[in-house]
């Protein structure tokens, strides 16, 4: 297909797709003429994946560079969804080594070894959570970090009935691919279902009796 | 205090500082003579969110800005809050009127009446839940979409120990602060908790026996 039919089946504009040709999200086609490329479905393929971990994910196209790089390198499959779990994941700036980031690191020390959860020290995933817990304490919402275990428990049950369906693909390829879209797209699943639960819970919990007196 | 003292303390680079003044995130100082200004604890406060919310949390500067503002405009408490969390949510753009898109609607709207429950029609959440459901038909990726109960468990269990949490704050504006932290900063949390939750389960799931032959 050419270059506006591409466009036209993926819903991305013909300058974006170009952007993501140049930065290498998306292989370039096959010269046809001096003007002209032909693409195939593999282009569109790839193309979808991009544009969901982008506009969907929500991820900067560096990330995502990373995380579609990843799927291209697969080999034992254990190591390979670790680098595509990895590559999919952006690391937050760390900043301030002050009492809270010390209180952050050993919430989280305790919460690993309390749940046997075998973990690499130097994953972003970790370092995310350390610099998020921080940010809690720094806030003074020590209300939320108490209900930390909730959500470990909710963490734990999706991955518990994630990893079997993962590893019931029958390509590295495809778990490694499974990996990286259910990982960026599931956060977004999760954080628009936690939404529109609380919109739920709150018109249960919120009524006249409970307004309080500001 | 100064403006370096500000930036001491919270670890935010002063040019940082002065764009999120110049943007309408944090309040100005109090002008002491013509060169310098005063802060006092709540533009550290004010700050300290700001950063949470950009940084930590990941929004874009216009979702914090637009977040922060409904803090400033509490009133009756469940519209407060819902109007606090609606703010705190960024948008993804919608795309392709397609068949994905007809099938994510009628997906989600089983969801909810399954699941009885009561959500306004226009919200954000309900728009970036279709479209990431759309994403996923669009990728073929139907057994993540099978879990999707999953998700909406782990979501309805979270917001069910969070609102009395929330509810027991004693100011409207108290809960409102909660609800946009607890909404952007608990998507952190869950992301981060996510993928070390995977990194222990794969380590389970995946050994030399269960290696696909690729």
């Amino acid at each position: 297909m050419r270059i506006a039919e591409l466009s036209r089946s993926s819903g991305v504009p013909v300058p974006t797709i170009k952007y993501y040709m140049r930065e290498g999200l998306v292989p370039p086609g096959e010269l046809t003429n001096r003007n002209q490329a032909q693409y195939t479905d593999e282009h569109l393929r790839r193309l979808r994946l991009a544009r969901a971990l982008i506009e969907v994910g929500g991820l900067p196209v560096a990330t995502a560079k990373r995380a579609l790089a990843a799927l291209d390198a697969a080999g034992n499959v254990r190591d390979a969804l670790g680098k595509a779990q990895y590559a999919a994941t952006t690391v937050r700036p760390h900043t301030v080594d002050d009492e809270a980031w010390g209180k952050a690191q050993a919430a989280v020390s305790g919460l690993l070894a309390g749940r046997d959860w075998a973990i690499k020290a130097d994953g972003p995933a970790l370092l995310n959570l350390t610099e998020t817990v921080a940010a809690l304490h720094r806030l003074g919402q020590d209300d939320l970090l108490a209900m930390l275990d909730h959500y470990a428990d909710a963490a734990e049950a999706l991955a518990r009935a994630e990893l079997p369906e993962i590893a019931r693909r029958t390509t590295t390829d495809g778990m490694a691919e499974a990996v990286v879209l259910w990982t960026v797209l599931g956060d977004a699943l999760l954080a628009a279902l936690r939404r529109l639960a609380q919109e739920n819970e709150s018109a249960k919990v919120f009524n006249a009796t409970t307004e309080p007196t500001t």
